[in-house]
């Protein structure tokens, strides 16, 4: 799923700006834990793999279950995650009604009476499909920088 | 003004678009140190809340003269401020005309023959209205993340 | 150069987010040490200045020819470098497709097995140009804050 890197196809207006506004609601979400939700913004046989991980999550159910227990995990920590999506790339993907993007994005970390920091520098490549009018997320990668 | 986190209604391109550049003139202007230009940019009585301050800033006058004392206390510091808006998300207000978005923003900071750092994260959530073809802040609420 | 900062003239929103897929691509590139493909994202004759560099780069074979030498440079330092570009305010430039922009630029890198730092936080003005359907910067002028 490497992006060739020299091409400049792109989407047009209207596509892209849907893109962007579905990356806001679907990361403000995750930082809300609202992780049910969240896991609505995937397909139902969704695939997301990130190399700081040994397996992928496979389909919706999976994606909400791990992404809860995450959530619990960090329970009454007081810290307040924040993901920055930016820079996004987008292309038609293969099938039709498909759309590939690749991404920066960022996580920040501010704990209760503390100062803001950026835990993650992240690579993401998605596969994105319209469903009834909304996007959905079919496929995801994410590669953390400095993972060794 | 708690923002349903489930809807994925969006607004059309057109808008969209208009918002992020209007965000971008917005806070350059205030990183530029415009205090008064700045205060252009929100409506005649204008209600600015801060979850950081005791009280609200309410009208453009109001906003431009604590903005203003605010940049003069800063005064020779030779820190320069940058704000970044993302993650937006926008939706149609209650009323014809008006828009509201969900942000975050970060504030960095870089001192002279130093390097930035990132001071705050931030939620914001605004009311826009469209005046004679361009848009003003109605009413902002910004939260910083780990106030206590 | 400097760009009239009261005003709220905006370019339509099919340029607005031509630009910004474009600056995602053109950074992406850089980030990915494809020096001849970013070079080639700039026209023939393109000036690049920097407020850090005695000199500015000219024309496109210089400006690879500089960055294919950064990059050597960096080497196997295993440091990733993310250029994120934002707050891009963009408006019709002076001759017939032109368009000057000024945005934001955050650079951020991170080392193998560390976590990553924000490094840089500019402010950049771009005289971009269309070149047979394709974006192309034409003039950049690159100011790092706190530069002393």
């Amino acid at each position: 799923m490497t992006q060739p890197t020299v091409t400049m196809e792109f989407v047009p207006a209207e596509t892209y700006q849907r893109i962007q506004q579905f990356y806001a609601r679907h990361m403000q979400l995750l930082d809300d834990g609202a992780a049910e939700e969240w896991a609505e913004t995937f397909t139902e046989d969704a695939f997301f793999e990130q190399n700081v991980k040994d397996e992928p999550w496979r389909g919706r159910e999976q994606i909400g279950t791990r992404l809860r227990r995450g959530i619990d995990a960090m329970g009454d920590s007081g810290v307040q995650r924040r993901h920055w999506f930016g820079m996004i790339s987008a292309r038609p993907g293969e099938a039709a009604g498909e759309l590939r993007t690749r991404y920066y994005a960022l996580v920040l970390e501010t704990p209760a009476g503390g100062a803001p920091s950026v835990r993650l520098s992240i690579v993401g490549e998605d596969v994105l499909v319209e469903d009834d009018g909304a996007l959905l997320v079919k496929y995801r990668s994410i590669a953390h920088d400095g993972a060794v």
